[in-house]
């Protein structure tokens, strides 16, 4: 069977759209730079938004909803903010088109033009801090904890499914607290919540760091990141959790009434994870057969095809697999029985690689005599024959295995691939010949930083538990007392 | 204590306006028409979004994500869509701002003019079409079952909460089918889905019946609505499911190969629901003390409030109180304790009768010392004192009586206010003196409907099991074989 796919080696960036393409995630639309989430892409983004709202919820969070416009004036009330994000944005100037009389067709009412315009938000903490602004007289009616999923836009000129888009799905969270301690700590505590979901259900090795100054969200005091490694060298920031201090309360005026009675601006927090983790798991782990999902987030976790030749062949084959999948089901995992007759097995071997279904059993007319099944693992492609009795639970354990397999090799993969470099020419070697990430010291200055740009790659975040090391920056040879992470990115 | 609500009968506007800001379900923001939904509403809209995605999924169709924006050029090309939506509607025409060098602030960027203007969906039907014709070559590739969850805008001159905003959030289905048939029985599916969820999960009884010529979806070629009830007599269109024929398969060339080996147009249909649902539900079921859910849909099911004076009177009742909640949460109920020690008793009742907490628990010292605790129902604000052995089930059987209990009041108010009319007095009189609705013969006439809206009510359907009678129009007196439903509406 032809490969559907181009290689990795051959062109990683081509491998990668056509994997997105191919195995029915998401395709480009008719509106540039905005993609269309298929079924397929939108059930792995289902399975995401479950598990971060329990992780949200059990971390006392509520979802909430905020408007998709932004009068242009908010934007320019934090002077940060502005500058990082009311420029290349969706500006909404008009409220009414009307048929043109002369040509045909439709054209903007030049009548019904906004007094102000409105913006479509690229990220809400403007809009939410203005809402708050009414909700907070008190420190009793601190802190709020709010989540919000919504779709943002910002003007891309170059965009790629998933990684970089116009349009993105994301999650927002923006919080409210009478103290900095208190807002610090919940920093904290949701890039953890990222590291842990990263980790856990997505099987992506996180490292959590702080931002540079040039590299931090506009108008974040601290901005908390955790940035994954990608199987091409290449780093992709994961999930960001800012803390925000008094910026946006002073730039909304919302002032509250603290236990001494005294009135005191309102410390902030929010954090964020995109649609463009569907784009992380997929580098992480997809080989050139196709997507290799771990478990948790898999929407099929088990596949059933059944091979047979004449009609006959069938119904033995067909109770075999429903009881198999009634046993699997009953143990909360998620089964597809294809039993398609349009098309072949060998055909729905190839699909089902591509989707990245992580246990695939097939049954044929020789494993009902024997009362066995074959069973694929798409994460090592090992086949093994197994009992029909006891499937179920084997298959429970080995979803477990399979997650911490996935798990285990993009961290095998990190490990390889992190390079202590303490001279300028070992950097540029990592960076030009080996990629991942290069471990360097660094004197702090922004000039230094600058320098390293100017490889194409950054300072992707300073380790919050940085083992600490005496040494010299690479660029100035000026002493420093820790390494930074260095690396080309997404 | 005093009322926070504008009694109904006063003002029932004022009461629906002061019900939904004072129990916190959402606000006005700062950009017109546009609502926050806050977290106690937003938990309402989950709940809804919880229950018809599985409705939906149990009926096979998969959730998707598809373009916020709109190309102009994709409304002119369904000429009646075009008339029904394209005009009010927010139209993106710049993609970048830059500061103001002359008076500071931000200014739209002149030669950032898109070529094209980008329309925010007010539906999505164009777009979809425009990609399902990428997806469609054969019947092998139909049906096609997808649903959306998204935020759309209509430029509305007048808003309210919920039931009209230029932001709403919805569902929107859009099914591609191989033959007329079939999609003439997803669009029935589809109105029984919302028919039972309204009923069986809302508490609110539902008409299910056609749209008028007048009155129907721009596009559609038969509609199906269902009609609910207010308590103030007027009527809500609470969903719908568009039959659409083949007239956006045309519009966008959508054709494919049919089992025959010919080239035909796909079939489609929509069908959608939206958070004007949350309006519904309040002014089907609430009363001058606040918001009545019923428990299926109320995102807190029981809350306990502790009584006490001393601080030593206190660890018996939290103690029974976390035992009773353990039992509760067993039993999948939801449940909070309100230790708040900053709020008295008194100012907790009324707080969650506002906010429409089905069951309420209030335990004190003696109901310690006698093994009790007092029991209220929200909706018939009916206290008991019943034993704490055994409460658990007595509250899960409690619930399911409430969640009928609401639902039959409902429908006796409909049946109570629901009018057969013979003469266009008899009309009038409904529409300006009882309100409800009024059963009239109609002559199918343009010029008669025309006539009845005179009268500011709408024929709200032509149901769709109708008792078959003679008659004659109210309006022109030429004869009618079955009643319709007219009355006054949101």
């Amino acid at each position: 069977m032809a490969k559907v796919l181009t290689s990795k080696e051959e062109n990683y960036a081509q491998w990668y759209n056509d994997l997105v393409l191919k195995s029915g995630l998401a395709e480009n639309s008719a509106v540039r730079g905005c993609m269309v989430i298929k079924p397929y892409g939108y059930a792995i983004w289902e399975k995401m938004q479950e598990e971060l709202n329990r992780m949200f919820k059990a971390t006392g969070h509520e979802n909430a909803y905020f408007p998709l416009f932004i009068p242009k004036s908010f934007f320019s009330r934090e002077a940060k903010h502005v500058e990082g994000f009311a420029k290349e944005c969706a500006v909404v100037t008009h409220y009414r088109l009307k048929t043109d009389k002369v040509n045909g067709g439709l054209i903007v009412d030049p009548e019904a033009k906004l007094e102000e315009e409105l913006i479509v938000r690229p990220t809400s903490e403007t809009i939410i801090w203005n809402t708050y602004k009414n909700w907070i007289q008190s420190y009793r009616d601190l802190p709020i904890l709010i989540n919000q999923w919504a779709n943002v836009v910002r003007w891309e000129m170059r965009t790629r499914l998933f990684l970089r888009t116009t349009e993105f799905l994301w999650q927002e969270g923006h919080t409210a607290h009478a103290t900095k301690k208190e807002a610090e700590e919940e920093t904290m505590q949701m890039i953890n919540v990222y590291a842990e979901f990263s980790e856990k259900f997505l099987g992506i090795p996180a490292l959590i760091g702080n931002k540079t100054e040039s590299e931090k969200f506009a108008g974040a005091i601290e901005p908390l990141t955790i940035e994954a490694l990608m199987q091409d060298g290449k780093a992709l920031q994961a999930g960001t959790s800012h803390f925000l201090g008094q910026n946006f309360a002073k730039a909304f005026d919302v002032q509250f009434t603290n236990k001494e009675g005294k009135l005191d601006y309102v410390w902030a927090t929010s954090w964020g994870m995109t649609t463009r983790m569907i784009g992380a798991l997929i580098m992480a782990h997809s080989d050139n057969n196709g997507l290799v999902l771990p478990p948790r987030i898999a929407p099929i976790q088990v596949v059933i095809v059944p091979i047979y030749k004449g009609g006959d062949e069938f119904p033995p084959i067909a109770e075999a697999a429903t009881r198999i999948k009634t046993q699997l089901t009953a143990l909360g995992i998620s089964v597809k029985f294809d039993d398609r007759d349009t098309h072949k097995p060998g055909w729905k071997f190839a699909e089902y690689e591509l989707k990245g279904v992580p246990v695939r059993i097939a049954i044929g007319p020789r494993d009902i005599e024997n009362g066995n099944v074959e069973l694929a693992r798409r994460d090592t492609l090992e086949k093994k024959v197994l009992p029909q009795e006891g499937i179920a639970t084997y298959i429970k354990d080995l979803l477990d295995e399979i997650q911490e397999n996935v798990y285990q090799k993009a961290l095998n993969f990190r490990i390889e691939n992190t390079h202590r470099v303490d001279t300028w020419e070992e950097l540029v070697d990592v960076l030009d010949n080996k990629g991942g990430f290069a471990l360097a010291h660094w004197d702090g200055t922004t000039e230094s930083e600058d320098r390293i740009k100017e490889t194409k790659a950054t300072i992707r975040c300073l380790l919050l538990d940085p083992e600490k090391e005496e040494g010299r920056c690479i660029v100035s040879g000026k002493p420093s007392n820790q390494r930074v992470v260095i690396a080309k990115a997404y």
